[in-house]
């Protein structure tokens, strides 16, 4: 058993995950980043003080943060979500409790959650990759999450694969999440909307990956190439990732998951096509089996991967 | 103390390595590869046969591979060098001994022997890349060597970075191999002189990595242009890699590294300049400090790092 928490922009979620991967309570309050660090904290305790009410017998307490932690993982570096930068969570949390809590990123937690009880289960080399407004990662080897030598590991989303027609937010050009995105998907379409290429997306009034995703099934051309872009980038960037860690298996998490088998084969054949050992060494490619879950699960069970 | 064996397409070295990474005794034969596999392995069960007789109470025996390992690190799949493909190397030769034999890609021994005595000495997570004919890598995360699910990791040279004018020996186009390798500085350069552009190197009848890197050094605009480009795509490829693993150092070795700092510094701002976070994880970049003795020194100090 442990606690997992899922700190997210909207909402903190908090459970008692059990030795199966099942959340047996659940608790949740809303973020509202807006008052601050100091509030945002205490709220967190409150919740983590309530669940131990109900496991009071519970040590390991794991905290899911969509940010970049330090390499010792104490200090939450910078969680653009929350406008938190360079704040000691792990110990100012500590300080109104008796447990040790452990802080982990989110993308890193939900890999967990998928190699422990998930679609990756059983592996010990596991990558994550999450497909939603950005491009996130997690990666397991030998057993052990990735966290690298400055707290950074893991940041697939911003490899930069080639020249693209915007920047990327972190300031560089050719950040793989600029191709392979949701925002991507969206930023790609009205670029060629206002190109002159005409779809019956031109008639959405506020475009998403969804509809795209969508538009594409239903064999819209515009649609289509998009994501077929999507997966070509992220079949490159598995494929290179391969030639660096290798792992076993890939799970294809985040929103645009949701897209299922349609993008997944997309995704395989990409990422095939550019493999070093095409024939001995080809890693499994997987979606996701947790949702929103993920990061309360992850989050339970990071002590038995540092 | 421990045993460590260089397994080379020229010569097998193997030395008898102290706590300090000095080596004591070495010995060597000529691999003479043309006679297969058993006569090869006969010779290398006598070499480590020899230096048992002269550190008896030795345990420990690594042999660096310069070829790809099974994931368990019992079989060498495939050893161009060499002309071997599967074969049980490690069962093949504990056969004939009482001790334990372990296998080590040659790339991932160098990384071992820097990251134990040499320029990375004290570091958990390095990488090692190794310049030569081909571009080669080991890596070291959380004090333990990465070799892979399929035993592929960190073949880092077949990572695809951009379309190319010549194609991989592997199949692929655009590896970083073909940009930033010994071969990779001759294919470009008598590229553009057979497109006319001008230099003495024209004059040169064997060239190779050494001379066009001295002709750079002495201001020759085409072999500049050259090692740019190698320093480009190779500043790249690190800063890619340290999304994914984040390594606290890089070591660059190889035959091209003996350019030393000429090189380095240009390595150094291709690299800075793609970085994600080029303010507060900025990897160290160093040369690499053992040359022929790195394989030993490495296999010697396998066990450490499994």
């Amino acid at each position: 058993m442990g606690i997992g928490i899922d700190l997210g922009g909207t909402n903190i979620k908090g459970g008692i995950v059990d030795e199966q991967g099942k959340i047996l309570r659940e608790l949740s309050v809303k973020t509202d980043s807006a008052r601050g660090y100091a509030d945002v904290k205490n709220d967190l305790l409150a919740l983590i003080k309530e669940l131990l009410l109900q496991a009071p017998a519970e040590q390991a307490i794991g905290i899911g943060i969509p940010g970049i932690l330090s390499a010792d993982g104490s200090t939450v570096v910078s969680c653009p979500n929350l406008g938190w930068k360079n704040v000691d969570l792990k110990k100012d949390l500590e300080d109104g409790l008796t447990q040790e809590v452990q802080l982990v990123n989110d993308a890193t937690a939900a890999c967990i959650a998928e190699a422990t009880f998930g679609s990756m289960a059983g592996c010990d080399n596991t990558m994550m990759i999450t497909l939603g407004t950005g491009v996130g990662g997690g990666l397991i080897l030998n057993g052990r999450i990735i966290t690298g030598a400055h707290g950074v590991a893991t940041e697939v989303g911003h490899m930069i694969m080639a020249e693209n027609f915007y920047s990327c937010g972190c300031g560089k050009n050719g950040c793989l999440e600029t191709f392979a995105s949701a925002t991507a998907l969206v930023r790609y379409v009205k670029m060629r909307l206002q190109n002159g290429v005409t779809s019956p997306l031109i008639a959405e009034k506020k475009l998403d990956g969804k509809k795209i995703i969508d538009a594409a099934k239903a064999g819209d051309p515009l649609a289509t190439e998009a994501v077929d872009r999507l997966a070509k980038y992220l079949g490159w960037a598995i494929a290179n990732i391969s030639d660096i860690v290798d792992p076993e298996i890939y799970a294809i998490g985040g929103g645009l998951s949701n897209a299922g088998g349609f993008l997944l084969e997309k995704i395989r054949i990409e990422a095939h096509k550019r493999l070093t050992y095409p024939h001995n060494a080809i890693p499994e490619i997987v979606l996701a089996r947790f949702r929103n879950e993920a990061g309360m699960i992850g989050a339970a069970n990071l002590g038995k991967y540092r």
